[in-house]
């Protein structure tokens, strides 16, 4: 096998967009191997430099040229980092000139990133939504719910909480969750506390084998960890989601941004920002 | 003012990525505006070709052609979209073409995103981060802090808890946080329970207005919402932060994607995915 070949993120801000679009095209050569180097808030000429040098010389003890996907607003910075020696993918130039044709506008490049708060109304939405998903984490809680975007409902452990933080935190979305205990699994009807808001209820599902694996890490050797146990709570679960129509998914191979984009969109949630 | 230009973001996938550098670009005409379409989870041809139908629909409609981000990794489908009457940005086609030419390597493309999980490693991972971060939010337990990657401390609402989340969800990293109360800010020492963690502290800072507009929020007219104590209560962190040489950052202007990233640089923490 030959040496995996060296990849560069360089960003003036997170990094985060050009590291996922790169890893969506490295994921196509899935037979060769990539050693990654990120380099984040390169803001300045000085350390565009030192991110040039860092480039030059992997080039140098590789004796391959490095692949670099650039995503700097920048225009200095961007002309410095153009300098190393590297296969470079550039997100911003690639895009920008073509679209001031489409737009017939120039562009008028602010440093200003699109992650950046500028007014504090995004801030402000995602702390509430983030609050309101901590008090309302494993239905502690019925106060306010009526104020809930989304309530998520499924067994221990199928996924709920991850899923609501990163509903609240990506989209500002108030994401309660409902966990079904055995009681409410034995009725036919939805549980009293989640009944008045049948609209706003998204159903979670998991895989039982899975859900017992995460049990048995939880709580190892427990009558809530058998096999049997996951297998009839999860049956029930689907069952109560069927009956009653809720809408659901099933978490098993699902990532936790794959889910909330599905929830959106099952749900018809508006984003917040 | 001349009607906003109709943008659309079609994906098989999330569409994260391909809204992420969309918005960077159309950030750059700010005097223009954007009407937005998303359109995650294109993934058969069948819905390929309703989004096309929905595209030239607005085509007709708007009188303009619409701007389309478009993020598809499947063949097919790719070239169904390719007839919607639009101006296309298509960042796979694009990049995958130089890309194989410098691989020297045919792409070998898999329906698998970057998103999905695959195996369940980064699944349980995040899981076990989240439920560290939970377990360890407003300094509740200083059991297992020795497990933590990072302790973020700082005075109550400086931004911690979405921080720890954010962390938590995106790297897999197990973020704890203290929250410094007017006791700790008195004393000269650090908090006893986070003193034999002291590599790990990264501090968060606010400036006192903002503080002092989100405390008012959720204790209005409050002694703990006055702008004198929110000053002094910043001004004690931040001297303890630089008595100890603990590192901080200031969470005014930034967004929890910008700390994360900094946060994870400034601790030199490696991401667990």
């Amino acid at each position: 096998m030959s040496s995996p070949r060296q990849v560069f993120y360089i960003s003036d801000r997170t990094g985060l967009t050009a590291e996922n679009i790169g890893e969506a095209l490295l994921n196509q050569f899935g037979n060769l191997s990539f050693k990654r180097h990120t380099h984040p808030f390169v803001d300045t000429p000085e350390k565009a430099r030192a991110v040039v040098e860092k480039v030059n010389r992997s080039r140098q003890e590789n004796g391959q040229r490095p692949i670099a996907f650039v995503s700097v607003v920048d225009d200095e910075i961007r002309r410095i980092i153009k300098g190393a020696d590297a296969f470079q993918i550039n997100f911003f130039e690639t895009f920008l000139g073509l679209l001031e044709k489409e737009l017939n506008t120039e562009a008028t490049v602010s440093g200003q990133g699109h992650h950046s708060i500028g007014n504090t109304k995004r801030y402000d939405a995602r702390m509430e939504a983030v609050n309101f998903s901590l008090n309302h984490d494993d239905g502690v809680s019925d106060k306010n719910l009526q104020e809930a975007d989304v309530i998520l409902m499924g067994v221990s452990r199928s996924g709920k909480t991850p899923t609501c933080l990163y509903l609240a935190l990506q989209y500002g979305i108030r994401a309660a969750n409902y966990p079904l205990i055995p009681d409410d699994l034995e009725s036919a009807d939805l549980p009293r506390m989640v009944k008045p808001y049948k609209d706003k209820l998204f159903g979670l599902t998991i895989q039982p084998e899975r859900l017992q694996a995460i049990r048995q890490e939880r709580r190892p050797n427990s009558a809530y960890a058998r096999i049997d146990t996951c297998r009839s709570e999860v049956a029930d679960a689907q069952s109560m989601f069927r009956r009653h129509g809720i809408p659901f998914a099933n978490t098993t191979d699902k990532s936790v941004e794959e889910l909330a984009v599905h929830i959106l969109q099952a749900c018809k949630l508006k984003r917040r920002f």
